[in-house]
């Protein structure tokens, strides 16, 4: 049985060992677009988005989203699919914590300070315990992100499509109670997913709408914020907005956001961690093991 | 009864009215230092250090240190005097997690990477899941940032004079064994109060038993860190400090520090929180009620 691993996995001698065990020839590769080896497995980011590897039965990606993936040809060929839900559900919510808290101690404020050597206590922090909270989005990057706000005391409220009840959330809402709560939250973060019903579903009217001292971030997908509609409001409305990820990246060089002061960008990179192969070899892993064994794969899309 | 209560305590109607509810005349005053008028209870920072105002009979401190305290003077005068402890946990914890998290997500550095609209993953960002941290001192502020790590999932060991087992801890050590455990934490924080047994307790050794890319955070007193012996091995060892108290406030303007590349400081102000008039009256008002009422005082020091 065949498995053609995406190369920035870097499997230890142990867990190769335990691929074998299961079965497993390995072969490793830089990316599937164009891959045409005969395999049973892939795993990567990208699979082959127009001819069907010979043999090819199961596809592990390592993206969490999977809106770049041609889903019709894999399901027209009765390929199994499992995205990387959950992978980088910790190293995303520990990014959102520390923009957060690095805006609400005024840790850049007191850097500037620093560099002038100016002992002067600005007054100006603020706490997350007792602040609203509504992350847009109760996948499993929302939850991790709730668990974590919710420690520090936070009211954490979630919107997703029919309002279900969501481990780690105060209470949900139906994403068509978007326009009537907005106005009530301190922080707003979007972990939305890319397709029809989220896009552009952050635009002027609903930026408008929130608190005038409010953070907004967007770890989900750049396609859910209307970035002109945004730069729009900016000057006068929100305290911050934190942005890891663009409708188009890298986002324009010419593009005003990059200099404007309530802006902080970051190169989608959201994911980013000591621990991320980890991360992503413990559902690999997982899921290798289930498939050699014919067990129900976890994360499966198609 | 009389109450001289410290100007920065901005009570509302309501409080005030329930004060006047409990038999207490009001009077505000900006600082005790040489406060002369009879009263019976003073709420401040800094208490009279010569002469005792007439009648006075308790007095609750605004700060949890009580080291600029003459204690002596009090205990003479069969004095109660109440700490400030619980008042600050919160903001400090939540000070303690925002730098950690700013220094694991590079958000510095980030931050310069936009200033010339560069869009590079650094690669380098560390999770805070799986990280081991020791805290010296474990009391109040302590328990609430070990509280939080444990929520990300690090690892919190505390250390204390006898080792005893606290809650929110995964477990404590006593002070003596700090040479022999000082090497395998990622985080070190300093919470301790200023007295003898703390009193440079970081210094150069210490430091350089720390792994070499450890951070080292003091929000407790400046006294227990010994700065000479930081800034001899801060270029080799350890990856970034983060002071927000010191020996001498201000820090002189002509201590290397300032400029340090890995030092962040902060003016003694990691208490600052939109909340935090609410956290001290949430302890002045249960124990002025207290006191009114013939009850046992909370946070009693003498």
């Amino acid at each position: 049985m065949k498995v053609a691993l995406a190369d920035i996995l870097a499997l230890n001698d142990d867990e190769l060992d335990y691929l074998k065990s299961l079965g497993y020839e390995i072969t490793t590769f830089n990316t599937f677009d164009q891959y045409t080896e005969p395999t049973d497995v892939i795993v990567g980011y990208n699979p082959p988005s127009e001819a069907i590897p010979d043999g090819l039965k199961f596809v592990q990606l390592l993206s969490a989203g999977f809106d770049h993936v041609n889903l019709d040809l894999y399901q027209d060929n009765d390929i199994t699919i499992a995205n990387g839900k959950g992978m980088y559900s910790k190293p995303i919510a520990e990014y959102t914590l520390a923009h957060i808290l690095s805006i609400y101690k005024s840790i850049p404020d007191y850097r500037s300070q620093q560099d002038f050597k100016k002992w002067n206590r600005l007054d100006k922090n603020k706490s997350l315990d007792q602040a609203t909270v509504l992350i847009l989005g109760t996948g499993s990057i929302g939850q991790e992100t709730a668990k974590l706000l919710s420690a520090f005391n936070a009211t954490v409220d979630g919107i997703n499509t029919n309002g279900r009840a969501i481990d780690y959330f105060n209470q949900c809402f139906p994403t068509t109670s978007l326009d009537e709560i907005m106005h009530t939250y301190d922080i707003v973060i979007s972990i939305l997913p890319q397709n029809k019903a989220t896009y552009h579903i952050m635009d002027q009217e609903q930026f408008k709408r929130m608190k005038n001292d409010a953070v907004f971030i967007n770890v989900g997908r750049g396609s859910s914020v209307n970035l002109d509609g945004l730069m729009a409001v900016l000057d006068t409305n929100l305290c911050a907005v934190v942005l890891d990820v663009f409708e188009q990246e890298p986002l324009d060089p010419k593009h005003p956001l990059w200099h404007h002061p309530k802006a902080i960008l970051t190169p989608h990179a959201s994911f980013e961690s000591n621990l991320i192969n980890t991360y992503r070899l413990n559902i690999v892993i997982e899921n290798l093991k289930r498939f050699a064994h014919n067990e129900a794969i976890i994360n499966k899309i198609i």
